[in-house]
């Protein structure tokens, strides 16, 4: 059996190398525009950061071996042919044009079953400057080597990161840390649309902290420079720049496929079922190029990554060598290091469930990830969004310098087995003191939501409240203790420590509604439910505490 | 309504906590036998070993505030007697009879509800010696406070921990870390029994590392000493000993359940249904005296956490307040750091499935928590065991430095939702390099069992295979590259580096089952491929590499 795939980087030689286990006498050929095979390119900005030491690193086995043409053949036994571009599928004739890039000879090869993974590309916007000297994507090590090179010749330099995604935020982390001044400029109202606006403030904060800007809700008109870079144009000014990543996203290579006349989604990736067959009997995708099914709204989506390729690759090969196999879809489980933040979500953000018609229900549960009492417990701020009939899980999102992902991969469990908040809030997760708190974060979040969902817990965002304030209806109550009053304040709250407002609910207004919060919103809670007991029939406790308040306040 | 609580350490106070959330008007008294309330017993070794500085910490909320009787009644409004014993349940007349531990005065406390609380004590086994002077349990404040006071009188102290269970290896890591000569006693063949002997092997090994001695299938016979202990008598010889910790097990305190007539179960502890309702209608049970549902199995079993304690003391809560809840059951999930490893594990081992009567199907994946470029990178052997036919997931365990927990706790989910190993191998987890490989480990060793359940892979423990070497009946193969064999090597084995494998299968014998291996067995597994193809029909992998071999093998 003939098979050919197209591209080498990820999810191409996991496809070859899969059908050699299965099929040890198929005859499997790789074709590779590019110099560089199987390498890792979420990797790319660690290798920037200098994290990653050589270039080689990303492109060899755990043992050192360099994942070169010779190692694909030795080991793996099947043909790698990089500088090799194909260049047209030729359906009727199951053929492939090929073109050797070297030398410029252009042959065909035939096909029993083709496997297409050519990936996707970084997305230019269309304004001027764009392919000035100084202005980078980050997506082969080509661009990679650049930047360093860039970084070599000039210390603090400018740098101008055009959008402010996963990819653009792990940039700033690598340039920041190489003295770079850094700004990020994102069109839309915070960085990281991957998570809820209220979650992406807690980062964007952070960043700043950090040393770097943040400018929201700010359009790059152009990019400036005489042959080399050096400001960018916004609509609120212009920002001097030595550099610019430009990372405002992908879109699938499928050029190909679509001149092969191949079923396309609304954003441009190859359709599949999920054997990871395209609308050609013949002709399988997998990787980056194709768009995936959501497994929560049942819709085509995209969400080009190395784990989603890494799994279609081995179903495509099992589907092409007539194995069962299926690759249901993606939930958008997702994870990036932000300075000391992790950021993870999985499911759908509160925007996005709304978005696609669930009635939801949503509660942040800040805490530390592991016993106070712990050296290194560091505060996880653990967002979970249910649909609020079924009570079934939709989306977690956990933003802070604590352990999130590993909550966030548990919810990702829960989601897939379409667990309720109920039934995931009973799991029995390891507990010791070096891992957890005794009710591990993930089940305290559920617990509360489970208040919330029951009517017990009423909860709202910073930016809920805020309008609730200016027209008088409801008035803050800080709970703190006085030394935490020293270093973070907003100066309108009302003040009862927790341990005396049960004693003292007189000097509350009862026609109000009253917002009782403390640094994160615990102890929020418990002032609700003295506050309950007093008979205040209208209490909201402020979701996350005085850290998530995005408004003036004195911090000293 | 009066509601009645017996216990004030884990369970009680959250049953307390809870009562009071569900009904403000709830008269709640919580009796407790010592001075302590509500702390974290957990911490207890950490608080020996200094890394919990101060008593208080584990007796004081996220904020510092000490929960004390004023606390609770302050700001949770219950009401909390402790140095109080509760010396008998009248269930006719719905009474307790109490205490005071201080004045001797007893009384009686009437209920409309009681909750037992009681908790579980350390197993004192029936040996001569076992109160000398020197000799603990690690159960209590008092406990830690003696060891501690024991610790700072004379410097590297030669301490035999009784029994290799968790709090034993918790306390041999604590005492390693005074400088403490620490030998721990173990009367089974391998310590931990919560993880299968291979990978309790790799834990044996990593603690003798550490310098701990570790003793498996010794029987500690006598305890001696004039007064204050000097040696402990094993059947296989004394061991010189100026401290000894008892950490043989913990026993659930009933004695006041049993006393009235509550059902019991195999093991001691207090059998519920799942609203945590005992067998009299008006008394609820939580926490370490309960015996909950192994979930999988069906049957009821004891596992005393802190995690279930709380779980199980909202649900009590809520069932005692008329609202509906249910707890229901374990998995046995749980994890031990110990020294610079992870011990992790959740569902049956191999072992107890099929003492439980499962056909199964069980492998090992060794490799690294994070891509291999990444620094930090650490190695896990992570385990899955599934159910042959129906290829339900059984259980996972985990060990070494990689951060194993977060691995368990996913397939916790798993095992929870009744996932099988083909579902659980496509779920979307997190993925980012400072996190975890592009595919995750607990996905890889999904599919590795899945290549096992579907006859693509055949592996072996060390144990397994040892026996087909005595006999001759097979060989080993070394696969790895020559600097690695300078490090550590099987002297018997046959040497063939991996990428030469191809071209001189003709050296190794037809007619004997091949073992080829590497490090951690990931060339192993390409080895295999690469001899069946070539028409060796009898190729078993080595499980987990020349790092699980307990046999004689030189280290270099």
């Amino acid at each position: 059996m003939n098979i050919v795939i197209i591209g080498g980087v990820a999810a191409g030689p996991k496809v070859a190398a899969r059908i050699m286990r299965n099929d040890p006498k198929a005859n499997v050929t790789v074709v590779e525009k590019g110099k560089f095979l199987s390498y890792a390119g979420c990797g790319l900005p660690y290798y920037v950061s200098g994290v990653v030491k050589t270039q080689e690193e990303l492109m060899s086995t755990p043992v050192g071996v360099m994942r070169d043409p010779v190692f694909f053949q030795k080991v793996k036994n099947f043909t790698i042919k990089n500088f090799t571009e194909a260049t047209k599928i030729n359906r009727a004739e199951k053929t492939v044009d090929i073109k050797d890039l070297n030398t410029g000879e252009e042959s065909s090869l035939s096909y029993d079953k083709l496997v297409i993974c050519t990936g996707a590309s970084p997305f230019t916007p269309p304004i001027d400057g764009a392919d000035l000297d100084g202005v980078y994507h980050l997506h082969g090590i080509e661009d990679a080597e650049g930047i360093k090179a860039r970084l070599a010749e000039k210390k603090a330099l400018d740098t101008v990161i055009m959008g402010g995604g996963l990819i653009g935020l792990e940039m700033t982390e690598a340039l920041a840390e190489h003295g770079c001044r850094v700004t990020v400029v994102e069109m839309l109202d915070h960085v990281l649309p991957i998570i809820d606006p209220e979650m992406a403030t807690l980062v964007e904060k952070h960043m700043e902290a950090k040393g770097a800007r943040v400018m929201t809700s700010t359009k790059v008109t152009a990019i400036k420079g005489e042959g080399k870079v050096s400001a960018v144009v916004t609509d609120k000014g212009e920002i001097p720049a030595d550099m610019v990543i430009v990372s405002v996203g992908v879109r699938p290579n499928t050029a190909l496929a679509k001149d092969a006349g191949l079923e396309l989604g609304k954003r441009g990736g190859i359709l599949t079922d999920a054997t990871m067959l395209t609308s050609d009997e013949d002709i399988y995708a997998a990787g980056d190029c194709v768009e995936p099914i959501d497994l929560i709204t049942g819709e085509p989506t995209f969400v080009p990554l190395g784990s989603t390729a890494n799994k279609q690759g081995r179903v495509a090969a099992n589907s092409v060598c007539g194995k069962n196999d299926a690759f249901p879809g993606v939930i958008g489980s997702s994870v990036c290091k932000v300075f000391d933040f992790t950021v993870a979500r999985t499911g759908l953000t509160d925007k996005a469930a709304k978005a696609a018609g669930y009635d939801i229900v949503s509660v942040i549960a800040p805490g530390p990830d592991k016993p106070h009492f712990m050296p290194g417990a560091a505060p996880i701020f653990l967002k979970l969004t249910a649909d609020k009939d079924s009570r079934r899980i939709l989306g977690m999102q956990a933003v802070g310098p604590g352990d999130g992902d590993k909550r966030v991969n548990a919810a990702a469990v829960a989601i897939t087995a379409g667990m309720t908040v109920d039934e995931f809030a009973q799991v029995d997760l390891c507990y010791a003191p070096p891992y957890s708190p005794a009710m591990d974060n993930a089940l305290v979040v559920a617990n509360v939501l489970r208040n919330k969902l029951d009517g017990q817990y009423k909860s709202a965002i910073a930016q809920e409240i805020k309008p609730w304030l200016d027209s008088g209806e409801a008035v803050l109550l800080d709970v703190r203790s006085p030394g935490e009053r020293e270093q973070m304040l907003i100066e309108e709250a009302l003040w009862i420590p927790l341990g005396a407002l049960r004693s003292r609910t007189a000097e509350l207004p009862k026609d109000k509604r009253i917002i009782p919060f403390c640094k994160i919103s615990l102890r929020g809670y418990e002032a609700a439910l003295i506050l309950q007991d007093a008979g205040f029939e209208d209490v909201v406790v402020m979701d996350g505490g005085i850290i998530t308040w995005p408004y003036k306040k004195t911090v000293k």
